[in-house]
């Protein structure tokens, strides 16, 4: 486990989408866009139905997350953050986690996610090696 | 083989990052962000040194493009594009490619890539799937 810098987690609370990385059965990558948050060491997120990505996670926890950032190097290259990470799916609390994700997607009083929503799955990412580009590789 | 639908070619050709995973040794997935363009039914991208996603996919060809689009559904949450698709690295002709994508990605006279760059490697990817949500996962 590593412990992510500042600057990562700035950009991931910033309501940058993460570019979320799963292997399928047969080993090739699955990817979705997600909206991604911090809690505490792992980063968070929300599902209110049993995607593909949560049913690879339960089968081979490796992820990556990948996430473009706002700043450039010299060369005029975007920065981006990747995460190398552990997953684990862990039942329930997706409606209060996309609630407060939401606020900062979708703005304030987005309604989402609806009040008849079920508690869905929390995908919880244990941070294990960063790539990219960016303050958070050169530091 | 999939032809790319006119929405696709037009993001990919927009400048718009893309993140590209490509299967490590260990199966685990490696993630970059990259420049592509589209060259008749394939997309491409240039590389100056032999990095490991070239050797990832020598081994492997199994890759995945996501890219962040501009719209959004219904709902708010922004449409992405995933490309799956096989690649194949050519040696060669990184330079003038990489000229052309630096005007869209860095503007005109970036200077890059330097007149003493060498001339690399294309990696050329045919796609097969589409997925992600936005107008090219609903025509």
């Amino acid at each position: 486990m590593i412990t992510l810098p500042s600057t990562a987690v700035e950009l991931i609370e910033s309501g940058a989408n993460a570019h979320l990385v799963t292997l399928n059965a047969d080993g090739s990558p699955q990817v979705s866009m997600i909206w991604t948050g911090v809690d505490g060491e792992e980063i968070v997120a929300g599902h209110l139905r049993f995607h593909q990505k949560l049913r690879n996670v339960e089968r081979d926890p490796r992820v990556v997350l990948s996430i473009e950032g706002t700043g450039a190097n010299a060369a005029g290259l975007r920065d981006y953050l990747v995460v190398h990470g552990t997953a684990r799916v862990v039942e329930g609390g997706a409606k209060p986690l996309l609630a407060q994700l939401a606020e900062r997607f979708l703005g304030p009083d987005s309604g989402f996610p609806p009040p008849n929503a079920p508690e869905g799955w929390v995908l919880r990412i244990t941070p294990t090696r960063l790539g990219g580009s960016g303050p958070w590789t050169s530091a």
